[in-house]
């Protein structure tokens, strides 16, 4: 099982210490953890996951492996700057948003457009023009229960 | 001078009229008409810029030119589905959102990561977990003034 | 109709003599002229087109349209880096390789993918493993030689 | 360390053994295989590095993790076709090419512009208009062999 976890790659401390228990957390679960590759958000949630034995992927923004931050175990070299935050949402099952700002509304944005569930936490509010209803993010109070909820979408 | 016109590929006949006045208007200001080259919001925009004498790029998701609407005069045939988006958005000066769904939602983020102003019509209304403000969506009432206010941003 | 002209950044007099009569031939004939949008071989084919009074469309690697050379009419911002190469051999109904380096073979590669005709002007020679034959550049000797067998395969 | 395997999605019972041994070697040697994910060559290379206990990552051109092949533990689900070769590439150290169509001349192209090492088995051999040398194809003889100039390469 592979799930996303987005969001910025600047955050407060406050941010940085959910997404580590998000990371953590799905590790404990078994689950892989794919993310930008990069800080903030990205790197909270992978040392959290590596902390707690789990596998991570980064789906990198640029042209070398370098820039991955020290908890990627597999670093994805794209080149394709943010046009790769839509392989980031494809190669998960689930996305978990932290937060987050343009990049991560992007990303929300193709996971909703693909059919793949988005779990929210303190992450961007939105209002369709359409009104229609459809799909949409799936908010949470807690990492633990963000978690559960990603899974559970699966 | 480029301008993007972002929407769904499906539309009702209220939102295809405002494309319509977009494109039109938009080709009586000299600016060439980018867009995602399929039909509803996009096929509008490009019928109106056609029959006001004006130039349509249509940057296509598929593999196969046949997909552009028949406004289309220059298609760009990108086959990476929906990571074309950002390049719809790169290729503008400005983008004009009309209405929408989540595939203008990407749009739309990509485009304010990339500060390029955005000019909403009905669109997607969007509150930014972090508060700090930053790039917004210009909203509008009316085709006049989203090609004004597109112009202007420029 | 859209002919894609391929070549290197950089390149002799000889071959930017070349390139300069392929994009003069292919405006004279009605052709669209798409291509990467940078210097060497795509430059000089631009010019050669603007002169002739043709129409001519960059498909950028970079973020910025202001990496295009300066004949080039419709710049597209890709991002994507050389991944635009796809897009560039995409566009074209038939591609002409100037010489070139292995940006050109990437191109020339993916239009034999594709099943778009490539006509060659002085650049690779290929031989596949399999020797089953299959697709394979058309080399000629001249700038017009190449823009008939362009059109002519179209 | 990450090592690209490339070839065709179809080959022979000859080609998919050496694919088979390359596989198996580089998981001996603690490599992480990557490739496009799908069958052929990339199945069977893949295949051998889980008879011997390694991981695999695929780089899958279209939208569904489903099309990975059965030995795939890291499928990256890109939807960008083709695109997609230059991720394969760019993610691995260093290439081993195992005869191949077109689709593995573009990645041999994108290999050598990006300066990633390529060793070739049975694969294409190229002749660069220029003359000027440059990068170009290690060509060995047995799968150990390709493995080792692999390893060394990087």
């Amino acid at each position: 099982m592979q799930i996303g976890v987005i969001g910025s790659g600047a955050c407060s401390k406050e941010i940085s210490d959910l997404a580590f228990e998000v990371g953590q957390e799905l590790a404990r679960c078994g689950a892989v953890l794919v993310c930008g590759g990069l800080s903030g958000v990205m790197e909270a949630a992978c040392k959290g996951a590596k902390e707690a034995g789990g596998t991570t992927v980064g789906i990198l923004p640029g042209t070398s492996r370098e820039e991955a931050n020290p908890y990627i175990d597999i670093p994805i070299v794209t080149g394709l700057r943010e046009a790769r935050n839509i392989i980031v949402v494809g190669s998960a099952q689930a996305i978990i948003a932290i937060s987050g700002s343009y990049g991560t509304l992007s990303e929300i944005a193709f996971a909703l457009r693909l059919n793949i569930p988005v779990i929210g936490l303190k992450t961007w509010e939105l209002k369709e023009p359409s009104g229609k209803g459809g799909h949409s993010i799936l908010e949470v109070k807690t990492p633990l229960e963000a978690v559960k909820a990603a899974l559970a979408a699966v």
